[in-house]
């Protein structure tokens, strides 16, 4: 795993401390909170979007910086970063960038060690960086995720990369303020598991479950089927309404923005305690898409009507397994839910939660905020938020 | 104000004792509150939509259900049903409604005596019904509403009004449940009052501004105008848009299936704690609807682009004094607002709300349910939500 | 009438010979005709967009340029804006812009005189120009339209005005090309003629109604009334629906991208023959735009539930008398319509065009074209259609 | 192929004499057309919805009633029919239906001789079995369809079975009347077509290219691809926009009830001479959906950008061969196309129809219709279109 370099010196995440975490502050008059540093930022976790040339020499960049810099900062990457990296640098792509006159020492290993290890997360690239950055984060708390668009799209409240120095300083120096963003939790409960269950009368919490993370949205569609999904879709234990479309997005206030969007949801505030249900090219003319609780319990059953065919599940954007009849999906928020008891049970991942709804304690992500009006100026900026129609100005032949 | 009749014998509301609100319990596994009486519930206003017969004779059915079978309790009414019965009951028209061998007492006043008097509201009519009931309670605490629906569609979970018996007793024998909904505060600030404030150098708290509660929503629109409304709108001090359309609705989430619904929002359910900002036939391809954070303070200038023309304003279906340009709307939810400070200075009326938004006592409407998913079963059955298309299914010649 | 200035000498538009009308040429491979002048092209009709010193302006420019190059061409205006020039001479704001040493000939009169002798429009303003100009030619043929756009936007295919003079000289030596825009016609019957001619079993010419065309739009709206408008909505004499709604849309596709836009109907070519029912937020969910045939016949009837309320008639944007319960509205195109005969029988000005559905000599109205992709250029250059999401490009710190 | 049973005889399709078409004759003050057989009608074709007990006895059913009441008319199955009955006739399944006492001849065989043979098209199912029938005769005249709707929704103008034996009678008597549906023809030009063409100076008319017709719509769609399609989209040579979406429907009226529909598109009457370009949730807020001339010619181009992505063609729900980057789509009206010259050329088997627009012998097909308002009540009993919220009625307690 460690590498010599005449450069890069690429060492094991497990020599470095345990990851502690800042404080977030509440502030008056702001939406936002400070993040105070009580011991100082140590280790960093890098990521970057990969297979592009330019996002590797701003990486480069960037790592010169820190190890220029703040030399007590250690520098995480993951183990295929740090070969493309070892690999660039001996055939001397990037070999300009990096200073040789100091040892570039950088850090990595398992994700689940660099899980353990990590103060920061900083990304280079776009949503799809910062979406798989956080998923390695999945079931523990998340670091503080500090992000710099580079080249894409970014509804993320990405910083320019140009502001990079100013910013890290600003973050070390407990002068950041974040934004807090809560995911949902998308729990599987596979058809066989469900009959195992009924049959054998197993105690509740047998009943077990999958279950991933979503800070954008968790999808449900029929990808090349031919056939609409049929969707039997329940709220807090109560019957809502059976689907007959393409599909159906389930989606935090930070995913308004994405998916959901092309499917004619409604912009949604990231600080809105809410689950956005937005329906999927419906059969149907009253499918409006709904504003549900944030602490609702959202059960989704794969109907008969579906026969054989299975259903795509994707998460964040990365497909999961395909889903089959039978299978039920329960999406709640990760701070919980008020559980109304009913005729579904929820899987034990999740019935863990009932009644915690105030348990935010290391739950949700601390994304950087560049300042109080990011959303509103993003909405403007990068989706052109209600643009007027263009005129003309002329007046003389 | 007193006025004396064989049957009916109307006396002043201010004989009677001031109003106790109940305790609201929350529940462990429910979206409800318990409402409890601590001391018996003992006065109830009862609120009818005018001129309509067969609402006036359910309302003396329901004051003699009253009369024998809580003595205690007394019925309230305001002057003009006072004045609409004693003429009725004259002219013979409900003689027969009420029974004759007991004596009918009926309490009214002034509406602000009403006010102070009242325990419980109980509306009979549909929701244009409830919306007055409750606008008389503007800054005051709100007692529960009870509503009955009476031949119009309801989306603020009244009760079939053949279940008026038994419902009243559940909600007198302290076994009811009750949604809460938080309501908008509108504060209009004219133009006038504006420059004098800057031009004098007034203090921030002489800033004063005409408030209005808003269950439903802030509806501003040209009405007849043939121009299109221009309006800067600004959330917490930061530049959001300004729109070229009919208008925009700010609306609540109970709001959220009225006008709002029909300008193209999404059904929000009332447990959100957000505003939504809809806009009415925008002059843009991109004026999406908006969820904004409960929290948000919104600032609505009327731009001098609107020259003379002035503009409606309509709250809960109510118009108000037209606005002119210059004039400023502020709206927050009635819990307080972040206040994040900028250029434009909210009125005291609004100021005096900085900060504090967790300030919930006696805030909002308790709103006595069916169940616990009156929304899920109002939503499929009164709007008919995701209607599935008809097919036909005959087989035979 | 007829006014004397030292630059500007007013005639009678009556002195002038009766309008010629060019021969509209189909071309192959093309959407677009070729205006021919059989005979030269002599009296033009100048419209503006009043009370505006640029448009004014460039008003003297134009004439200026016609009188110095087309000494045998006829500038005409209306009376209020030969009292503006006049005026305006006088008082010496433009005359700065008119050549001094020739004789500037203005030929105005009555509006019917006008309509009489023009053989081309030349309007200088946005659409609202074009629209007020062409309905002065409500029932007769109307002349080819040359519109230069003057600092609004506009749809209908306006130049630069920058291009004024070689586009002129285009027209002029008939090698313009032009598109066809077909109007509709509305049809107001009121409640009384109705019912007069039931009672006194009239025979059927005798239902005479005012009808006036329409180059964009007909829209019935609510206006400041507090309550939605409920009309009965027949196609070919068969129930379509009840609107409970603001209003409701009827628009040629050239007024597609108007107030039809706004309400949510779809962006629609001029060339499609077709008449758009867009509702204006409607009270369901499932009320979506429709595109019905250029040759039905829509008959609109204010339902009996809309009680003493008036609603709004708006054509083109210019409001029309209020209509009341019991009027009807009957909406054709006016190329005709395929008459289905059924229970309401259409007023007698519609009657007479009963299976005329070719009937397309001196119907419509030419505008004279930029190039054959006008349309596809202006939805994106002044719509802003389908604009993608701006992301951001900097790779340096 | 011909088969003996006791109750079935089956024959070679080919014995039967060749197809004659009915005229169809257009009538004053009616959209539709009456459908007049010269020769009587001899040969029908009944196609119906595979693996379905209650269609396949409706079938015999139907097979019954036409050997009894008319011997003189051939039945025609598809083979896989003529096995399934077969079949079931052995094994006892539906030998009840048929009359024992006659002889049950039908005839079959390959499609192509089947298509000859044709002068009336039976379906029994819903839209799938219209549109599976049709698809058959895409490049031939096709012959008027007679369709049954059993089981399924349908949009497509079917007669409820029920009324199955005067509805054949008024077809044979030349009683009926018949809707003209315009198709859209796709062709498929692949990006080595191209190219060979392009590098090797072919004339045009050598660039061949698959062609097939859509009834309903033609989608190209992502199917399982997680990136957004991203179409060059071209109207008359001119580039309109680039797609970043799922995918994007291009529908004939007839389709804009199915997939346009569910997309956002305008519900529009089979008669508008129209193509409906409906976005499938595009990462956009403004692409709103487009109603184009049925004489455009559209052109779809895969951009480069799509990379080594497939994306999916389906025509009226049938999937078609995947498309690659730089493979070209050419939509156009089945009528001919205005074709403006320009950059794309166009395949061979389009530019035939060049200039030709007015070319519709024997073009379109022909749906027998209920009545003249089938639209009108379809859209209001199918779909649900503007339903009404639904109140409560309730006066007593």
């Amino acid at each position: 795993m460690t590498s010599s370099h005449n450069l890069l010196d690429i060492r094991p995440v497990t020599q470095l401390t345990n990851a502690k975490f800042p404080e977030y502050v509440k502030q008056p008059n702001s939406k936002l909170h400070n993040i105070v540093w009580r011991s100082p930022l140590q280790n960093i976790y890098l990521v970057k979007k990969p297979w592009n040339y330019s996002v590797r020499d701003a990486m480069l960049q960037f790592i010169d910086h820190i190890h220029k810099n703040y030399p007590a900062v250690n520098v995480i990457i993951n183990e295929h970063v740090a070969d493309e990296l070892t690999h660039e640098l001996q055939t001397g792509g990037g070999a300009k960038i990096l200073d040789p006159s100091i040892k570039h020492i950088l850090y990595t290993g398992e994700i689940s060690d660099i899980v353990d290890k990590t103060d920061l997360v900083v990304t280079l690239g776009g949503d799809g960086t910062i979406l798989r950055a956080v998923s390695c984060f999945s079931n523990v708390t998340v670091p503080p995720v500090l992000s710099f668009a580079l080249g894409t799209l970014g509804f993320l409240l990405p910083f320019d990369f140009t502001t990079a120095k100013d910013t890290f300083r600003m973050v070390y120096e407990s002068r950041a303020k974040a934004l807090h963003r809560n995911r949902l939790e998308c729990h599987v409960l596979s058809n066989e598991t469900i009959r195992k269950y009924q049959s054998d009368h197993y105690i509740h919490h047998n009943q077990s479950a999958t279950m991933v993370h979503a800070m954008n949205d968790i999808t449900l569609h029929r990808g090349s089927q031919p056939n609409l999904t049929s969707l039997d879709i329940y709220i807090d234990n109560e019957f809502l309404t059976t689907t007959t479309a393409d599909g159906v997005v389930f989606s935090t206030p930070t995913g308004s923005t994405a998916y959901s969007l092309s499917s004619g949801g409604s912009i949604t505030h990231p600080l809105v305690p809410c689950i956005l249900l937005t329906p999927i090219c419906p059969r149907s003319l009253s499918f409006r898409p709904l504003i549900l609780p944030s602490t609702c319990h959202i059960m989704i059953r794969l109907s008969e009507l579906n026969r054989n065919r299975s259903i795509e599940l994707t998460i964040d954007g990365i497909p999961q397994r395909d889903l089959r009849p039978g299978d039920q999906i329960h999406v709640v928020n990760e701070k919980g839910t008020i559980y109304v008891p009913g005729q579904h049970e929820p899987p034990t991942t999740l019935s863990k939660q009932e009644g915690s709804q105030n348990k935010t304690t290391g739950k949700g992500i601390w994304c950087i905020a560049r300042s109080e009006h990011d959303w509103t100026k993003d909405i403007n900026e990068l989706l052109g938020f209600n643009s007027s129609f263009q005129g003309k100005k002329q007046y003389h032949m």
